[in-house]
């Protein structure tokens, strides 16, 4: 279990919702428990501040009451359902709540990691009401002053009961405290794996504001001939696209941007044409299709019909002979994306498979939709961080490609048809 | 550069060491200074702790200098070598003297992250004595509790103007604070991804006594025939090996020992015998030799002979076309490492590249040896961690097997003979 701990506006929700995507990605099943939605379903119209006071007896029995059927949610999930981390989203705020999740753990026999957000700079608290506290379902209807007066009378009432973790008397429990979203760190006690990558994971991320793009390479020689993988050139229209693509990087004027591609031909040619230093990751590389290498689909299914089936019956697990998955390529991209967490701005030239493998990352997609990501040729992606997600705009730069998206066929089965494995298969020459 | 902070045993000198070794082995250049061994090149003779006593004016004068001295090598491998990060190894437990550091550093345009080790267990302290000072050359001749009794006062002297790092005063600087060996960490303002890197390392380490085993797959089918990669299974021999490796294990009797092995079919056939869990690790898989594998040397020098110079002539970063080099594979090992730092008692079951690197890693070897480091098959490594360093043991488990290391030949010109380029060939079928 992974526990908050903090005032309200402190970005708890934040980091559980973003570390709880983080997890998922790198292949851990975790979900987020949020207590203010058990309130909000138990209490359906909120009125104001005062149903959070701690002298409001009927409103404690009930937020304990909450915090209870989140607890069942949680065992349940851990223990009957395939979940192996629960990030528990609450205040957590009083030594007596805590101890009571302690007490809960220690009786299913699950690990406790506490995250506490503290944060004393009044300008980054009024920036998380504005971001997110304006939209929450609690105040619809309210005005902008009346939801920031209120907000901040409800932290008052927390402040009165608040006690922090204590290096001395919690200094048995394992936890990180974060100091002013990240200007310092407090690790105690960690415990395993997970909670190492866990306290990884938040030292790198940021809230700065900045915009990640995704591109694919240019057109390849190959993509044309509708040849999967291998490491040819660009095409015509794959050089046009890089000119274009250098137009618009131009015109976005974007300040430090970095620009990153594979090893591959496709993605330096790519990036050569935008005339600025750029970043060469092999981990950046197309997912190998290993015996399949440089084939095409139709030939796939001549030579591998059997191999060619099972990768429809389960694309995100399936690997090639001598080649890699996709499950493969998220573990080799786990670096690319700490470092794209610790970075500001960057241009990511990439290929098909592994600006899937990102994009999933990026918008909270399961293994099953990942390898159907919608990725096409000469478009690039515009992520920007926005609240709790993140907003993509999608940008054809107006060069016309091949299109190299195959669909799942109806049919996965290993006794069917080639015209039927072969009925999505995207034309080329 | 990284500046040390922290009384006399406190683990400066070995959290140094082998920050600056795994730093090495990823990549970046990095070496010690050693205040100690500048002190001792200036006062030859170590007469007693009253050398280090606060009002001993004309021994703090020779200190500072012995500073100086240090900071200027350190200036030196920095600007004018190959160096990217400086170890300052000494103790730096004055204000006074980390604003001196911190100057120099700002008018070179360095940047600084301290690393502060805070240790109030009598135990751990008296360990580490135990452990490395009994041996220091300040105490040749000396008797086991003069080195004890000497030592603690010297430590006396150090507290007397001890100020540590300050979470107000030092709020503008870069640091970890260690409490423990590792109980609890302080971390501010990580500023790159070095500074991360090096803090992520740092959390995962430990002094928790323990054994890794390093071992190839018993001899497989492609080794007989002197072939190399390819996914062939285990030889009769092989087989014989697996069994001898099993009975080993058991004599050795370990608590929890984990085993690990790649995908490939050796080392999990090899693992098979042990009869216990292992966990497979991709990133454990041999080094591809991308157009080579499955080949003899002979066929790489008739197909490929320019290629085959070329890997002599830089084994680590020569990469196979379509493959990879040595160096790719120290940056796949990467998580491997981590993890081994993390875990206690590990079997590693891998292979004779991989193999190479990760003894490497433990044995501080550089970028040159390490792709001809001797990793026979049928011989387990144990690996012990002592004092500052690692106590490596060969154990040869008596099942005969083909020889598959191949020295540098001498000549390694584009333009030589084939005999020439095959003079180190071992034998085989």
């Amino acid at each position: 279990m992974v526990v908050m701990v903090g005032l309200p506006a402190r970005g708890k929700t934040y980091i559980s919702k973003k570390l709880t995507r983080y997890l998922n990605w790198i292949g851990i099943p975790t979900k987020v428990f949020n207590l203010g939605q058990y309130r909000r379903e138990a209490v359906q119209t909120y009125k104001s501040y005062e149903f959070f006071r701690p002298d409001n007896h009927e409103a404690m029995q009930i937020r304990r009451q909450c915090a209870l059927a989140a607890l069942q949610d949680v065992h349940n999930y851990l223990s009957r359902e395939e979940g192996q981390v629960a990030v528990f989203d609450a205040t957590n705020t009083t030594r007596e709540r805590r101890t009571m999740i302690l007490q809960f753990a220690r009786e299913h026999g699950y690990k406790v990691f506490f995250i506490e957000s503290v944060c004393d700079d009044p300008d980054i608290i009024e920036e998380n009401i504005k971001q997110v506290k304006l939209s929450s379902p609690d105040y619809t209807g309210y005005d902008r002053e009346q939801v920031l007066g209120d907000f901040l009378s409800r932290i008052q009432c927390y402040e009165l009961t608040y006690e922090p973790l204590d290096a001395e008397l919690d200094s048995s429990l394992s936890y990180i405290k974060i100091y002013n979203v990240g200007l310092r760190y407090l690790v105690n006690r960690v415990q395993d794996h997970v909670q190492s990558r866990t306290v990884y994971y938040l030292m790198n991320i940021h809230v700065t504001p900045r915009t990640i793009y995704l591109s694919r390479h240019g057109e390849s020689q190959l993509n044309l001939r509708g040849r999967i993988g291998g490491d040819s050139g660009l095409s015509p229209r794959g050089a046009q696209f890089a000119c274009a693509l250098a137009g618009f990087i131009r015109s976005q004027d974007i300040r430090d941007l970095k620009v990153w591609t594979s090893h591959m031909k496709r993605t330096i040619q790519t990036a050569e044409a935008l005339g600025v230093p750029y970043e060469q990751w092999k981990a950046l590389n197309e997912l190998d299709a290993g015996v399949c290498e440089e084939m095409t689909y139709e030939e796939i299914q001549a030579r591998h019909p059997a191999e060619f089936a099972l990768r429809d019956q389960d694309k995100y697990r399936y690997r090639y002979p001598k080649g890699e998955s996709y499950e493969d390529l998220v573990h080799r991209l786990e670096p690319v994306i700490m470092e794209l967490e610790r970075q500001e701005n960057v241009l990511v030239i990439c290929h098909q498979a592994v600006m899937r493998c990102l994009l999933a990352y990026f918008l909270d997609k399961s293994a099953e939709e990942l390898p159907y990501l919608r990725c096409p040729l000469h478009t690039v992606l515009q992520l920007t961080p926005v609240a709790y997600g993140c907003q993509v705009e999608s940008i054809f730069l107006n060069v016309e490609a091949v299109n190299t998206h195959r669909e799942r066929p109806q049919n996965v089965d290993v006794s069917r048809e080639p015209e039927e494995a072969l009925r999505t298969v995207p034309p080329h020459y």
